[in-house]
């Protein structure tokens, strides 16, 4: 696609993104309070059985068809030592998603959802499985310390890539929510970089260890941030731009996939931390893609509750998890789909007071 | 059952009940580190795979059976208004649970999980359903501001009569995790009374609104638990006498429930604050079933934070429940299967370097 297709697909998305129904919001509480059981006594399921209706347009929404995507893609920020894991263990996660043995698979597999892994940037060469969408929009991002990730074109068509991958996926499976993780090693120097932009923090509030660089390390991709942030002065008002200067392959095309779930009715399922960058840059381009979605779990990653903030959303689990690749998200699936069956499979109390006889 | 049945019953239980396998626990810690994920990133997901591991004595748990059991029965100090709803609804619901369209059902259902409703005690008489477990020790308790609850003799009916359901429910249905609620109204008071004995607090730091009697209508419920506490004078180290006047029937067959699946092999899900007061009991009888238990959420109820840290058991979820039923188990079980298909279906790093070609 072209860079100008890519800024059109993007606008056309961020119109057709529309506020929650309020009369179905409206419906879904009163009928939510008229249940059997004491209003208010399934605590956040009942908020996110409201949130489906508002979604869907319905006071019965369903949630039974789920979607995992995974974006896969290389980061040149690794050249700074910044990840415990050498770069091609991308490329190795990516084949594992694909041979069924990794915890994405497990995880979605348990939650019965359909998985979709996309390529969209894995720097080396390698035996691409028959089930990779491969839509790389380049090899790897630059080394975001002394160059931009990717230029402004390169970024407009890593967040359409997103918007048309996730489209299809849930075209070809009438997904009512999408869970969207990632892999992509030394991502969460990215995350961490926007993170620190969208919220105005301090690189060092933002910043951890990843998967096990330890103290040293830490020092150093804080400084990388802080080095990467002074170079490229991004500024949070203009998104696009900040992705592109600091950002990643795969957080752009998380971020078109969230514009693209929100636009076409399904429920936005954010993993972990580097989900959550996405979510930041998202909700910045379209803020209203804010009330469609939900952060599945709060990640390890000390950034995790400044982005949580950030989007006013409270994390539904809080797990320990620090793995990515949509992992959380899964675990939330199935809190999601409970609280859709409350309001379509539960009986109310003056329903059940005809069916049941008043014992004597 | 004669009461010296009952006590046979309860002492040969106990007797059996194992600590958990070493040699499993162990293998299973090396086998999560070797999978394909960094060490610890999948949180206490992770615990629990490795706990199932140890109940079961393997390395490949499996958690694909899951089991609901909900105990019903009524309570005498509702005579002192200490709850919002008549005790009529005791009866009423546990008919629901036999219609399908009460919380449990739909939560239940929703987890894979086989529901079945045992009545130990409810006090009115109505028409059973044809699914319904009626095992009733009596009709409901007596009022414990002025009386015991019940007799030495029933509280050892109660408690066997909920291992041998249990057991029966667990051989029929092969279950490896049994999620053990409840319905009764009124069963918060006694649920808050058992707590301030067994944790040593004062009942009015653990005693909370139930479903909705107001401030005023605590303060009295509070006064009636320090009155019952004050008559019967209960001896924490006696649980089966505290049980007898304070408890309640369905918290007394809860206990024997998990005393029964820890003696089993299935690990045990404590549901809300009234299944909490049960573990209580269950843990000052039998003190090696607290490592076969996991706390599946934690409930709205103020005594619930007091009870966990007296089990040493950190909450798997938070979000906001106040209905018991199980239901709260229930939305823990999706976590409890994955922390066991971890071992059980993901590859380790060194199987999948094998079949991954390195990218070159």
């Amino acid at each position: 696609m072209t860079p100008s297709e890519a800024r059109t697909i993007i606008e056309r998305t961020i119109e057709s993104i529309e506020p929650l129904d309020g009369a179905s919001l409206e419906a879904a509480g009163v009928r939510m309070d008229a249940l059997l059981k004491p209003p208010g006594s399934l605590g956040r399921l009942e908020e996110l059985g409201i949130k489906l209706a508002g979604i869907q347009k319905t006071d019965r929404p369903s949630a039974d068809v789920k979607l995992s995507l995974v974006y896969a893609a290389d980061h040149g920020v690794t050249a700074e030592g910044v990840s415990a894991s050498p770069p091609q263990v991308s490329a190795i996660m990516t084949r594992a998603f694909c041979s069924g043995k990794a915890g994405i698979n497990v995880l979605a597999g348990k939650a019965g959802a359909i998985l979709r892994i996309v390529d969209v940037g894995i720097a080396v060469d390698y035996d691409e499985p028959a089930d990779l969408i491969v839509r790389r929009v380049r090899r790897g991002t630059g080394n975001i310390r002394v160059e931009a990730a990717m230029s402004a074109d390169e970024a407009a068509i890593a967040v359409a890539t997103g918007i048309q991958t996730a489209r299809e996926a849930i075209a070809e499976t009438g997904a009512r929510m999408v869970g969207i993780g990632e892999m992509g090693i030394g991502n969460t120097t990215p995350a961490a970089a926007l993170t620190a932009v969208f919220t105005g923090r301090d690189p060092a509030t933002v910043t951890g260890g990843g998967t096990g660089i330890g103290e040293a390390g830490q020092k150093r991709k804080i400084q990388v941030i802080k080095d990467a942030i002074k170079l490229h002065a991004p500024d949070p008002s203009d998104p696009m731009s900040v992705m592109a200067s600091l950002g990643g392959l795969e957080i752009a095309a998380m971020a078109g996939a969230m514009l693209a779930s929100a636009a076409d009715g399904a429920l936005v399922l954010i993993d972990g931390f580097i989900s959550g960058a996405a979510a930041l840059t998202a909700a910045a381009m379209a803020p209203l893609v804010r009330e469609r979605m939900v952060l599945s779990h709060l990640s390890a990653e000390p950034g995790h509750r400044a982005l949580a903030a950030k989007l006013e959303l409270l994390p539904l689990l809080d797990l320990g998890f620090r793995l990515g690749e949509g992992t959380g998200a899964a675990m939330a699936m199935p809190l999601v789909e409970a609280g859709a069956a409350l309001l379509s499979e539960m009986g109310t109390l003056a329903e059940e007071l005809v069916h049941l006889k008043d014992p004597s």
